[in-house]
């Protein structure tokens, strides 16, 4: 059955997997087997902008390939929104908090375009482990990967420097920096959208 | 040769792989080959308290599991001195950021007391990963607890209600709350220790 009622999932989309295989080829080589079953257990899904993926205190039950659209990951504190992460095309999205342990997602996620998806369900993701080994240097170079971006945002969210945050997000994001609202890009900064808007003015100004 | 002139290393000290391998166990069973590995190639390294473990911009070329002792790590801007990790005996630390990449840290790492390692080179950490596929396993599952440590670290730091910061500080963090000095808990709460001592304060007199 379609875990997510009203949206497009399709089974088995043989030629769908292939940017999916290749980006994790680009970590470790995939052996046949975790290729074959990559293209009979993932599937396509669809969200539209602004769905929810998930909700925070749900637990998740898939895993994410992003292959069109972008998607942010946000919590609530009071009436606060605040943004946590951003992601896009070939990237992979799930609940880090409920990964092998099934716990309550801390935040939500949430489509910021029209996305698609190749989805896995966490339970095919620990027959890859179980059924091909292999698979768990896959994910343990990937794992590497997502932690040391976290990293990179943890660093930029402990930053104090208004001008000194936004650079280092441009280096690092600047592919997505014209393609997301700019609310959110302030709010992943933890500064005013008023602050964003004199710190692009004034860094524009020096580069001109 | 000793990587760390004017400390404390011991080679081949058999004995002391017991809490190491029974760590690594809680994840994933360790096979003998595995085991043999760790008891050849770990080493034991001493830190005095302040000593800095790894310093910004250097590459860390060592994973250290803590057998006595707290660490810390911390950024800093311009005068600023940002605690960002705070972590005690049974963990393993090292820069993230470098791992598996050589890369130089984000983050220094210093000592907040006298501490005790098992120190293992990086090189020794890529031959595990070679020589015994299944440590691959073990890694896999290490870093999706650590990375999943991050989150919870990120979510902390994102809020903005000083009271609901410490709340979660202590929930997580409860058993080093008053073995660590307050200035470093505030800092990585990204407060000031006076607002920290009237968090404290006035969750103090709400329990009494």
């Amino acid at each position: 059955m379609c875990p997510h009622p009203g949206r497009t999932c399709e089974r088995k989309t043989l030629s769908d997997t292939s940017t999916l295989i290749a980006t994790l080829n680009y970590f470790h080589p995939l052996s046949e087997g975790v290729q074959e079953f990559l293209k009979k257990h993932a599937y396509r899904t669809s969200f539209l902008k602004g769905d929810l993926l998930l909700a925070a205190g749900q637990v998740c039950e898939h895993i994410y390939f992003i292959k069109k659209g972008s998607v942010r990951g946000f919590i609530k504190e009071g009436d606060k929104d605040i943004t946590t992460w951003i992601t896009a095309e070939n990237e992979l999205v799930t609940s880090i908090y409920g990964l092998s342990k099934k716990r309550p997602a801390l935040e939500n996620m949430q489509a910021l375009e029209d996305c698609e998806m190749l989805t896995l369900t966490l339970a095919d993701l620990e027959n890859l482990y179980l059924q091909f080994p292999e698979f768990n240097i896959v994910t343990r170079k990937l794992l590497e990967r997502y932690y040391q971006d976290a990293e990179g945002r943890a660093f930029i969210a402990r930053l104090t420097n208004a001008e000194n945050k936004y650079t280092q997000f441009l280096a690092k994001y600047g592919h997505l920096s014209n393609r997301i609202p700019l609310k959110y890009i302030a709010s992943f900064l933890g500064m005013t959208l008023e602050t964003l808007s004199r710190v692009r003015k004034r860094l524009s100004s020096k580069r001109a």
